[in-house]
């Protein structure tokens, strides 16, 4: 028999407890397909006494995950405690530097220093491994690795954070104001301590400068990704979005262009019928397109103990087989740092303006985005609530910037209630 | 610098090409992700002198793919001849024989002879990877045997033929019937030269019983696969399951019950809305259903140069990372013989009974159900066409031989104009 491969797992939160359960109840399963038993020998988290409904009498408890990340009795250090600083941070340095293999479900941290980190791992001869901080369940850092290595890849897109993705969905189905279902999503527990990691994009921004380091070679750039979170979309915008086609989805892309690695992160419009318009909930899906393999698409769940902990085990049963992977799918020392462009791929637009409730005002607004070149496939204006008037419009696909210049030219004019608003239409 | 990567490829076909170009075309790209060169050492094809768009000058011409295949100056074979015996089978035994890793799209040969040639394999301590054999571009394989290898599996299913489905979607969407369509692809180059391999399920079948193989560690069984073509499935029947919010679709269907190991592919009804439903022509999808991930969806192109190409590359990739894999995601010793069992799991079906244009018929069907404990949830009569009427009913659920009880009962009665049909609603 071989030897066992010993975790130390610091974080006993919904993930940690959710990979303790896969162990102990799938001890043999495990040992038959990883080829060596899997074992937990020391857990650490900040209270030792809360109740987590697992039995942790077999494991050494630690206090500090420092401490933990440095015994001599593990081989993987799997960091579950969250924050791109802190304990987070000095403790998967410690465990690369004691030569421990590293798992980690931290995007935060390895958007933010993931470049050192993938250095360091590599220097030292160690896996630095992360399947669980991307889409949950989804195994897609090992696509984009292994399975899609032989393509070149174009883009990278998805809808990867589930609390924006119930909001959005759940203000639809319930006709509900943004202001509530946030309100409701934090009742639920769904919201981050900081909400603005959630409705602001930046947790989901945080997943995509993972991918789009893999898919194109380049440094992990979270500085350079173009962010909009989802607190202006009202419902009325994904009623009439849905009138004229479209379901509005917190959508990340990243393209590396002629003009450099573009990434954004934003609410934007997709086909109704397309598959990641019937996102529901917490389902995440990335869609990745290659050279050789054109679209691939996954789907599942993006979040929760059972989906996170399956990315985790993925990951330790990689390294009980005896893998051996560059961080980001090709040496640290070969990625490049990114030229960074402004997401300004052309492309059609549903604009939103609210329109003062005066004469002249449509033709106002036509007269400047015709000025700017903006031009328009159709036009909608909505009943009026209140002094102002809804007014949707489809673009034919112009450059970002254009409608911006746009929005300037209308905003002098004095005709709208209140900021205008641009979606991208995202033809996925 | 690392050695090269040493690579024999048998067969020329369009993957055979398209591997080569990828190779040609990404040199630098695939060194950097896979640590060392990817070379072609040797090639070897029916024809030495078709033209096939692309360079071979570079690369040691062999006539016999059994001397490729032992070749002391490649290190991987691979194997896309074709076929479940012959020179395919009699070229990978060579391989492995010869110490070789062997890469192969070829999902007959493993679904008819893969717990042998994978013993053979581990034994000889070589890898034996197929990728390309299942679902095209999908990286389907390695989701099951690593990203997802911490699930208890609980059920597979999938869209895996795209001839099969381009026939189904062209059915409806140009409203043709079956032979017309089936004639358009014979004549695009869709089908198989035995098109029995397309349209009755088999190839679909191949590539479910490998899936099945590693998600419930049992060896592969096709013989235990139960099968179903789409030849008997009229326009009429597309027509009326669609105006009951269906659409059909040759779906494959794996699950591991108390009874055992249950494996079918079979025309199946699934929600017009639901994602399986919404795949066009050549487009496979496979659904994945484990203990803690809950349910994982890929979709992506089934065939094609580019797709199974991508997919061959993951495997060299893997290998030339220095991946040691069991064949299976366990070694194939400990892969269980199943037992086989009969694929009835309750369903809801969908029945398309053709009556007689006689008083009483309709009243005598329902009576015969009734007797049989085949309870109605809805029921359709359509307009008759000559002599015949078609009646489409909605049972709730019931076992598969429930119903082939009461269609005995009612081809007794003598009412029915041809054999009635029987399609399962699969809620995917």
């Amino acid at each position: 028999m071989s030897n066992a491969l010993r975790l130390g797992i610091a974080g006993l939160g919904t993930v940690g407890v959710g990979v303790i359960k896969i162990i102990q109840e799938h001890a043999t399963m495990l040992e038959m397909r990883g080829g060596r038993p899997v074992t937990i020998t020391a857990v650490s988290a900040r209270s030792k006494t809360k109740n987590r409904d697992v039995d942790l009498s077999d494991y050494t408890w630690e206090d500090n995950a420092v401490e933990l990340a440095k015994r001599d009795d593990i081989d993987v250090f799997v960091e579950l405690i969250g924050g791109d600083s802190g304990p987070a941070k000095a403790s998967v340095e410690a465990a690369i530097a004691a030569g421990k293999d590293v798992i980690t479900a931290n995007k935060a941290l390895l958007a933010m220093h993931g470049q050192e980190l993938a250095v360091a791992a590599e220097n030292a001869g160690v896996n630095l491994r992360y399947e669980a901080a991307v889409a949950g369940g989804i195994p897609i850092i090992k696509a984009l690795t292994d399975g899609l290595a032989g393509n070149k890849i174009n883009r990278v897109m998805g809808v990867m954070n589930g609390t924006c993705n119930y909001i959005l969905t759940r203000m639809e189905s319930a006709n509900l104001p943004y202001e509530t279902v946030f309100e409701e999503a934090n009742q639920l527990g769904y919201l981050e301590a900081d909400p603005n990691l959630d409705v602001g994009g930046i947790d989901a921004a945080h997943k995509l400068v993972l991918l789009s380091s893999i898919a194109f070679g380049t440094q992990v750039n979270f500085a350079g990704a173009e962010l909009e979170g989802i607190g202006e979309v009202t419902i009325e915008d994904i009623e009439h979005a849905r009138d004229m086609g479209f379901r509005i989805k917190l959508l990340g892309l990243a393209e590396m262009t002629d003009a450099g690695l573009e990434q954004s992160m934003r609410p934007s419009l997709v086909p109704a019928t397309s598959p990641l318009a019937q996102l529901e909930g917490g389902t995440n899906m990335v869609v990745v397109e290659g050279d050789a393999v054109g679209q691939i698409a996954m789907r599942g769940a993006g979040a929760g103990e059972g989906p996170t902990a399956s990315a985790v085990m993925g990951d330790v049963m990689d390294i009980a087989r005896g893998l051996k992977m560059p961080v980001f799918g090709q040496p640290a020392s070969t990625l490049k740092e990114a030229k960074i462009a402004k997401a300004s791929g052309k492309s059609a637009f549903c604009l939103r303006l609210n329109l003062k409730d005066e004469a002249g005002a449509m033709a106002k607004v036509s007269s400047a985005l015709a000025d700017a070149s903006v031009s328009i496939d159709r036009m909608r204006q909505f009943s009026h609530d209140d002094a102002s008037a809804p007014v949707m419009i489809v673009t034919h696909p112009v450059e970002r910037t254009t409608v911006e210049a746009a929005f300037a030219a209308i905003a002098a004019l004095n005709i709208t209630t209140q900021e205008p608003l641009m979606l991208g239409i995202v033809d996925a």
